[in-house]
Order: structure tokens, then C-alpha cells, then sequence
């Protein structure tokens, strides 16, 4: 098959590479028929993520088709349209019996396109299938559920439920990437009575302004921190949700929530901040970290099914899943193109869409 | 009457001053019975908390008798003894109507020998009574409630509490000063499996592990950590709580515990911390920080009446109230008096010892 | 002053009265602006409620303006606009000072209109005025916030707080009167996936679908419990709020639940339902019962303000206060009127209105 | 080999039967090495548990060592030491995967001794063994964590966890039976400031005294609730915990707590109790019910292990495994007896204790 493997620092390819195989009674394969790209995938190819050895196919966000499954896989069986998710649970250590499925110790967490070949390739090998993919219903396409493989239930997950937002509450999102958008459409799923969402980027802001966000902020540093405060009474807000991973907008958050308030860390960091515990210590506030652990995927998948809520707005672009090299261009280069998040699809995909659709990047309307 | 006033850093004298007057409809006014002094009035003492004027009287801390009462005072009367605590909660802003005393914007919060006269005098006015002073029961010395004025609450609330210690938890505290002890004293009250105290003074970690710590560690750095993973499996612990106030133990704190685990912070800091966002972004952490509420007190009063709970196991020097000079000698030089926590007692009790007594420091058997 | 006065079972008349006064230094006095007649009082006036004695002032629910303030009453003052709400708490005793306020043993509770005379008069003495009555913003109408002084925050606490609702979940509510249809509000606040409405009165139920409930049923009994579960894949409702206060219906709601799911019982009851333990002791529910505190006050007031909340959907008739009889008639024989929740408007309204708006009930487009 | 059997209403035999095999990749079979009787086995024995079919090997709480695994198992192997338990977890089901392993719809749930044959018997298979049974510490015996496998996790999640007991609170155990007793030792996890149990027998309230209860009441109806009321200010207690499983027992908890207070089922029951909703709807209770899950079986052992449980009190009478007939008389019969609770134990304790033992019941000291 063809797959989309890393080769170390800046190189990457579509390239032949061995059909992948059952190797454990817990296995499924699967036929890939979409997946996106992630921002973590482009940190993988700078080399900011060592223990991604070359030679890895990447990617850990796909819809598929099962096509095989080990001995003892009860769920699923062969044909069924499956979610397959960025976090892989063995089902049986402590973390994953307490629904910690992010911190599992049996062999999952996150590794496809990380420890073990990912899900940009026409068929992957997802281990402990049964407690890793989630069936899709019949009435959602592929690109409906696809942005739950990942970006929706870590933005809900990490930033909204960790730091239980209630109704009525504002909520600030420093960053209006995906990740921040998927917050901003979380959040809303509490009925805050403001979001405020805070990125130098005005496109960016405007999108989210366009899905659901009260206010938007481009300021940052001082003149950020004092707009926010200015939109709540001056007490700050009782969520701040971190959605960049640099230690300027971590440290915002914490002077933007209020006394008793939240700030849930959802950015991946490289560097440490800077936590200012002499005014923090009596501030009374609650900060948190965390991996996702998509214990939440079949509650969000209920809610798009009840058109509570619809993650498809992320898909910009589309390409052919053999057009995987020009989407990931296209995703690196966001300012030239445009691109948000980029759905690749596969041969299912473009067997139903047949000779008339064209190719390449399309804008989604 | 005669208080212990601050005249500016290293200055106090006890001195005549004016008797208290209810001032509001809802002051109280109380002889003071039994007072001791806290860390932060050493560190008011020092000038390292430059809101507190001079002339003001120190002291938060106090057991008293019940001499007058404003108008509207309607849960307490003369003759009721009663136990200040260190928050005052005016009962009516947002904060306290959800119980968050500590972050009163009413007028109250950390008042008494701060931003007005404290309780290290004969006598002392308590704004907010009826929410801010508990009855004590007939059955209970002034030295067994004394340490439910502030520093059991404390370590309860801020560590145990918010820290979401359960039974069966391996917990760590990070200091074994009072505060440190008391987070001792009241983790047990949820059974954990361990309770690893780390304190570089050998007699304090001896006195933690006399009162239930069930192991003791005087290294610290990288030898501290790597004794907790020693004794929690490698894993951590469930919750650090640290009880020092400095940048090194709340790093510590953040080394030691496990992936999913709590931070509480208990200590006051004067200096930022490094916060290690590039480990503890993916590691699940949940960290806390806070002033008292004293929103558990009447819990952990009926504890001490079921005898479930001890906290006079502080109090190691006593003085008459006159001798108020001697007893902040005593405390801010411990190395020399082997002082832990000090007791003023006022003239009631004087009256009682009568003659017989003696004066000075009585090392406590 | 004129009041609506109890005199007996069937017997309530608009007359005069002495004119209310400050009686305790925690008091305030208000001039009545608008008010509503619950269904509760139609149960005094039937002479179920035997603690209501003749010659008290009806009524629990009303929006004013205060006029006087007691000694130590300190965030109201004259001129303020205030919802009084059905709760009186104390501020001070142990149940308060939790956020229990429908358990206050400090004198507060229900008691307007109940204990003591309430506000369906021109003015009122509301007792605890600083825990007891909130300002009202600028910018919201009494009868936008009206409904808060007890069917809204009852829904919300006791219905959908108390039954823990999640986003994605399935809700029913078993009643739509004006609790049914504030469950029916209070649960969109948390996005379920289903709000399932049952209410053999259709007109009831269309009301219920026309402000966001997904599905009507008008069965009762089995057929009813047939189609929700139907409706939820045979499991039942995550949540069952009891919106009637009779024995079927709750038991129905036992009927409807998921195993590990949630009744919370809002209606009134007269009398004793059977529990099927037989069949309920394995199924793991939790089953919850409670007065409304009305801590939610002010967080419902904010939605309101965002706009993401609007209870003037209960208003269907206005009268004057002075037609307090009128207003009783048209409620009381709701199948007659078509009324829902009337609004009696007080003589600011009447001024504001002046001359030309005519008078008695008005249909609400 | 030899297995109690069930051979429907009253008939039960020590029977050679077939051995136990593999039969899903998930399964395990061990022998078994110790295993008690439970008062359930009785009932199914009277034929009150209709679903469990003649032939069925009874039993459902025992420790063994695994002798065979299927090809999927992965956390256990040959020679462990395990706690199977009376909850079989499929792991993969939507319950399991958010820890309700009681409500399992994969095939899980109580099947041991009730759906499939159970333990007590030479050798038994345990379906889902990764997630069903518990490997045994190197440090504990069979004895100390034997109880573990129902009567210790049903108390501490039915009764105190679901019941949210915390500290200072004041408990009732209604029941002194191996369920109420289990309820008095893990309610002092939470240091309560009080245990009360009730029991009309005085030998069982003698008991819980001796471990931990703080007061026994013998009497029952309105004399055990007005006794109830007296110990607790006339308040009622904070936690009813029902232990017996009838009407009267129900709706004895649901008198004897206080307002704002919880009642947790964990009795079985064969028939409806009445609920007192004309009381019970203003009161605010919390009502719970449900199976156990085991999810706390780690802790519950860890606790064992750090000394700070000790569950092996239940055991007063031991009997060899090929002794079943005559253990099952003496706990039937616990009046002549004085059984509490039998341990049976297989062949590898036989071998150990050898010939010089003796057999037959012997007292515990």
C-alpha cells in the first residue's frame, strides 16, 4: 500500500511501504477513507519529536473501514465504519479502568504516527480495537465525525470539562487555531454567557466570532489582559483556556482569570512558564494539563447526531488521500493557502465522487 | 486596655491602646481568652507585607469571650465563647454566598491584624459576627479549638480538600512546619495509605511521623523526588501539598506526583516558580492554590468533640497574654525554644492557674 | 396599603391592610412592581397548605422597588430595583452558609406568603433583605427576570442541577405546566441530545416543542414509558425530572430512567408513592427531592442579560395589581383564559402605562 | 472435578462435575483456593433467583491461582494469585468504559454463580479475566482480601461513596449483617464523628461496636428513629445507609436523615417500599441505589496492604473446600451456629495446614 511515511527532520513521503497486518487478538486493519493533519504532525517532521523514529507512517486522526480483526475483537467486525482515535486504550491498566485512557500503561496513550505506524496510509493496524475505534452511525459521513478523532474531544475534554465551566460563566480562549475553535464550539455546550476568544490573527478571530464567540481580542501581553477584564467587570474570567503552548499566553490566562476561577492548559509546550505564585497562592485559582483521553467520543458523537453540533466546520480543504504531499503543503502553509484544517480522502471517497469531481484543493463553501 | 502593636519592620510593643467599639450593627466585641501567633505575623514583622500600617494590632488567631454585640447580631450574645477566625465573611457578596469566605468583597477575607486591628489584645473588636465567629462547645478547652482559627482549616481546605485526597492515596507534604502538620493531621482524616513527609529538620519530620506520617524524608532535590518514586512505586504520589512557601518545594511538588494527580498549594510565596509546562502539559496534573475559606470549621469542631481529631498537639509554650513579648521571641527563635506553636492565654485563665502558675514558658509534656 | 389576603379554604379578597414596616435591623421594604400568582397558592387557598393562616398576605414571587432599609442591611439601598425572591435565607445559619437556603433554620425558607405576609400586595416587608432580594440590572425588565423568584431556579436547581444533566444526555420532563416548561428551558442550558416532553394536554406540550423540547408524547402509563424508551434505544433518559407531584408520575419516571441515570422530583406531593425497589435496588439510580435555594439567582439573571435565556416566555396575561381578583380567576381556570403564568403590574407599571393602555388580561403575542 | 451445585428450590450437591476450559480468548481458569458463601447463595438456594437454572455451580466470591489463559489475556499468567470477582467487566461495553462495570451490557455484570457456574467448586473459568479479576499481592493472604470480592466493594460504593459521606459526618448503618458491618469499616475511611448501627439482634450490634460503630441501637420503628434523632441534635444523620433489604428498613433511612441528606440502598429487595414524597419532596434527599461495580478493588487492596483495613474480621468459621455441604449448614443456620461469615478453602491450604488441621468449622480467636 501507499503511506505517508516520516524520514527524519524536513522529509517526509507518499510512498510504498508493506500492507499492515494483525499482530495481536486485539487488532483491527483498517481501510482508510478520510484523515486530517494535525499541527502536531508538522512539530513531528521539524524533529521536536524525538521518539518518532524515521521510518514512521504518521497521522492519528482517521475514519475507516474495518477490513480485518483479531481473535478476540467483539465489537467490530469487518465492514463496519469506525472513528479510529488519536488516543489507542489497552481497556485493562488503571488508568484506562478509571476512563484515563490519555495515560494508559498497558500499551496504548498516544502512538499511531507516534510509537507505531499512523493513519495517513491506506490501510492501519489499530491495536486494542475494540476499546480504540468507535463505530460511526450510519446517518453521519466520515467528515462529520473525523475532528473527533482528536481536536474536539481534546478541546472539551482538557479545556472545558477540566475546567467545569457552568452556565452563565465567561470563558476566555487564548488562541483561535483548531484547537481554539474546537473550545469556542465546547464551551458553548455549557451556555456560557460570554466566550472571549484572544488571537493576534484577525482571520482567526473572525472565524470563531462566526461560530459562536461573544468578543474577540487581537491585543495581546497588557492590552489583552486589560480588554478582558474590562469585558468582565473587572474580575476576569471564570475559565481561561490555553490553546497555543508558549508560555506568554500561559501566563495570560492566569492573569485574566478571576479569584476562585480556572485555567485549563490544553496548548502542547516546549518550554516552562513562568507561574507567579506571589500573586497565585491567594488567588484561589485551579490550573490544569492533560492529554486527551476521548472518553467523551460517543457523547460527542450523540450531539452531532442531534445537530448539537457540527465539527465539520474545521474542513477548509480537501484532497485525495494520494494527494497527501500537497495537503500537508497546504496545511504548513496556512497564510498562502488558506487552509484551517485539510481532509484527505480516500479511494472509498473518491470511487463515490468518480471522474467528475476534479482533484486538488477545493474551498469549502 | 493592652495589645501587641506593630510599629513598623522589627518594632511591636504591648501597649495601653483604646478599648474596641462596635462600630457596625453586626460587629461583635470579645475578651480575648487564648491567641497565638502565626508565620505571617513574623513575616508582617519583617515588613514583607507592606499593607499592614503601623499602629496596627497583630494577631488572627484567638479564642474569646463574647462582651458586646451590634444590633443586628442575632446567632451569639454576651457570655458566648467563641472562636475568631482568621477570615472574616461578611455572609452577603457572591464569594461568601457560595462559601468562599477567603474571597470576601464584602469587607472581609483576611482583615484581622491586617488591614484592621487584630486579636493579640485583652480585647478585640470581630466585624461580621454572626459569620465570622463559632460558638465553642461547653465540653471543649480554648486549646483544643485555638488551631481551627486558622491553620487547621488551612491545611484541610487548601491541602486535603482541594487537593481531593481519597481513601487509599499516597499523599506528600512538603514541609513539616505547622501548617505542614497540619495537612498531616487532617489527610488522615481520609485514610490514605501513605503519608510522606519531607522537611529538611529531622525533629520536625519526628514530630510528623509521632502524629501519623507514615514515612519521613529529610533530603531534598532530586534525592527527595527520587525517594517518593522509591516509596509510591515510581509512579508518585496522588497529591502533593505543598506547605513551605518557596520556589524549590513547589517545583518538587510538581516532580513527585503522578501522572493525573494534585498539586495543592498551601504555602505563601514571595517569588515566582518555574512551572515545567513541557513535562506537565501531557502529564494530567491538577494544581491549587488559595487563601482559607474556614468554611470547614464547625466540621472540624465536631471532630475534635468526637475525639477523632487532635490539634492541641500544637500548642508546645504557653504565656499569660502580658507576657506577649516573651511568647514572639519565643516562636520567631523556635531553634533555641523548641517553640512549635505558642499559646497567649488571657485573664480569664489567669485567673483560673491563679498564683500557683508561675509564669514563662512551660515546655508542654 | 391594599393586599390580596387568605381568609380561609376558598376565600381571598383584595382590601386594605396596615402598610409594612422595618421590623428587624436585616429588613427592607419594597414597593410590589410586579408580581405573580403561583400555583401554590391555588393549593393555600384550597386549604392544603394548613400553616398559611387566615389573614396572611399571599404571594412569593415579585420584582419591586425598595423604599425603606434596615440598620444593617448594606448592599441595598431606597430606589434600588430588586427581585424577592420565593427563598428568605438568613445568611447565617449552618444550612446558609452552605448555599442551602430552602434549609434555612435561621428564620428564612419559604416563608413569604406562607409564615409570614408576602408581596401580591403594593408593598412588602422582605425579611433578610441582603441575602434575600437581588438587584435587578438596568437593563432587564421586571418581567424578563420575574420568573426568577422561583419556577426558573426551581427547574434548574432542583430539576436539572440535582439530576446532574450532561451535555448529550437524554432528558424527559414529565409535566409541562410552567415548572415543566422551566425544566424544558434550564435543561437546554447543558445541551442535552433529547428533551422529551409528557403531558396528556397537548396544548401543553406544543408550547414545550415550541421553545426547544425534541419530542412531545401525550400517552401516560405504559404507552408513555413505551415511547420514550423507544425513543432513547430501550435504555431510557439519562434524566427524569418529576414536573407534576403525583404518585404515577413519579413512578413513571422510575420506569423511564437508564440503569445509573438520575430522577430528580421537582412537583409538590400530597401523597406517598410506591418505590419498586424490587426492580430498582440493581439498577443503580439516583433518585433526588428538594425546595428550590435559589442560589442560582444571579447566574440566571446574567444568562438573561447575555440573552441566552428568556423566562418572559411564561408571561401570557397582565393585569393591574389592583386586579389581583381578576388575575386569581383567570389562572385558577386556566382551560377558560388560555393563561399560563399571569403578571400583575404595579402602579410604577400603571403610571408608565398610563391612560390608553386599557386594563384587564392581555394575550401575549 | 467437585463443584456446589445447584439443583433447583432446596437441593444442593458436592458433585463431581466437568472441568472448567477456556471458551473465549478472554477467558482464565484458575483453581480455586479459598471462597465464601454469601447470604445471596441463600436466596437462590430458596429458589427467590428464578433466572439461576438447575446445574449451576453456585458462588461468586473466591481467590485462586490461574492455571490456564486465553490467547488474549495479557495482564495475568500461570501460577498469578487472583481475586475474581462477584462483578464480571467486559471492559469494552459503554458502563465498563466509564467504570459502572455493575451495569456491563457486554456479557458482564453478576454472572458468576447466577448466569454461567461460579466458584465454588476445585476450579472455576472467570470470563474477561483481565478486567475481572484482581492479582493478589505477594504480602496478603487469601483470607485478608477474600471479602473483597463483593461484601467490602458493595458497602464502601453503595453505601459510602454513592452516599458521599465525608468527614465529621454522622452515619447510620441499618443492618448489622457482613453488608452492615462492611458499611461500618469503610465509612471509617471518611472519619465520620459518628457510626451508628441498628439491628434488632443484639450479638451483631456487639459486634460493629467492637469495630468502630460509635453506638448500637437495638430497637426498631418509631423507637429506633427517635433514638437516631436524640444521638444526632434532633437532626437526623447526614448518611442512612439501608444493609437489610426491606420495606420497613427503606423507609426507616428515609426518616432518620437529616434534610440535605442521602440514603443509600444497598440492601436487595423483593418488594416495593413506600415513599413518603408529601414528606420527602421538600426535604432534599439524595436516594441511591445500585450493584456494585468493584472499581474500587485496587484501593481496597492497597488499604489491606498498608494495614489500614482489615477485612479478614468477617471470617469466624473455616471449613475445607470438600466440606461445602457442612459450611453451607453452618451459615444457614448462623443462630447455632454463629457463623458470620464461612471461608472454604481449596486443596492448596489443605495441603498446607496437612493432616495435623483436623477439619470442621473452627472458631476464629
Amino acid at each position: 500500500m501507499k503511506a505517508l511515511v516520516y524520514h527524519g527532520p524536513g522529509a517526509r513521503a507518499w510512498e510504498e511501504v508493506p500492507d499492515p497486518a494483525i499482530t495481536a487478538p486485539t487488532d483491527i486493519v483498517m481501510r482508510v477513507d478520510a484523515v486530517t493533519i494535525c499541527g502536531t504532525d508538522l512539530h513531528i517532521l521539524k524533529g521536536d519529536v524525538p521518539e518518532v523514529v524515521p521510518g514512521t507512517i504518521l497521522g492519528h486522526e482517521a475514519c475507516g473501514t474495518v477490513v480485518e480483526t483479531g481473535s478476540s475483537v467483539s465489537t467490530l467486525r469487518e465492514g463496519d465504519r469506525v472513528l479510529a482515535s488519536c488516543i489507542t486504550s489497552c481497556g485493562r491498566c488503571a488508568a484506562c479502568r478509571e476512563g484515563r485512557y490519555g495515560l494508559c500503561t498497558g500499551g496504548g496513550g498516544w502512538i499511531l504516527g507516534h510509537l507505531i505506524d499512523g493513519v495517513q496510509a491506506e490501510y492501519a493496524r489499530i491495536p486494542f480495537g475494540d476499546t480504540s475505534a468507535y463505530r460511526i452511525p450510519a446517518t453521519l459521513t466520515d467528515e462529520q465525525v473525523l475532528f473527533l478523532a482528536d481536536i474536539m474531544p481534546t478541546a472539551y475534554e482538557v479545556g472545558v470539562i477540566a475546567g467545569r465551566l457552568r452556565p452563565g460563566d465567561a470563558v476566555a480562549v487564548v488562541g483561535a487555531g483548531p484547537i481554539g475553535l474546537a473550545a469556542v464550539l465546547s464551551a458553548e455546550l455549557y451556555t456560557p454567557r460570554k466566550v472571549i476568544v484572544l488571537d493576534p490573527d484577525q482571520g482567526r478571530v473572525d472565524r470563531a466570532l462566526a461560530h459562536g464567540a461573544s468578543d474577540g481580542i487581537t491585543d495581546t501581553g497588557a492590552a489583552a489582559r486589560d480588554r478582558v477584564l474590562a469585558l468582565t467587570d473587572g474580575r476576569g474570567v471564570d475559565l481561561a483556556i490555553e490553546a497555543v503552548g508558549a508560555p506568554e499566553t500561559f501566563e495570560l490566562c492566569t492573569d485574566i482569570v478571576r479569584p476562585g476561577g480556572h485555567v485549563a492548559n490544553v496548548g502542547v509546550h516546549g518550554k516552562p512558564a513562568t507561574l507567579h505564585l506571589e500573586r497565585l497562592w491567594i488567588k484561589g485559582v485551579t490550573i490544569t494539563t492533560g492529554l486527551v483521553d476521548t472518553s467523551t467520543t460517543p457523547t460527542l458523537m450523540r450531539l452531532i447526531e442531534a445537530r448539537k453540533l457540527d465539527p465539520s466546520v474545521f474542513a477548509t480543504h480537501r484532497f485525495a488521500l494520494s494527494e497527501a504531499m500537497d495537503a500537508y503543503d497546504a496545511f504548513a502553509d496556512a497564510k498562502t493557502s488558506g487552509a484551517f484544517k485539510v481532509v484527505l480522502e480516500g479511494a472509498a471517497h473518491e470511487q463515490l465522487v468518480a471522474v467528475g469531481a476534479g482533484g486538488g484543493a477545493q474551498a469549502r463553501t
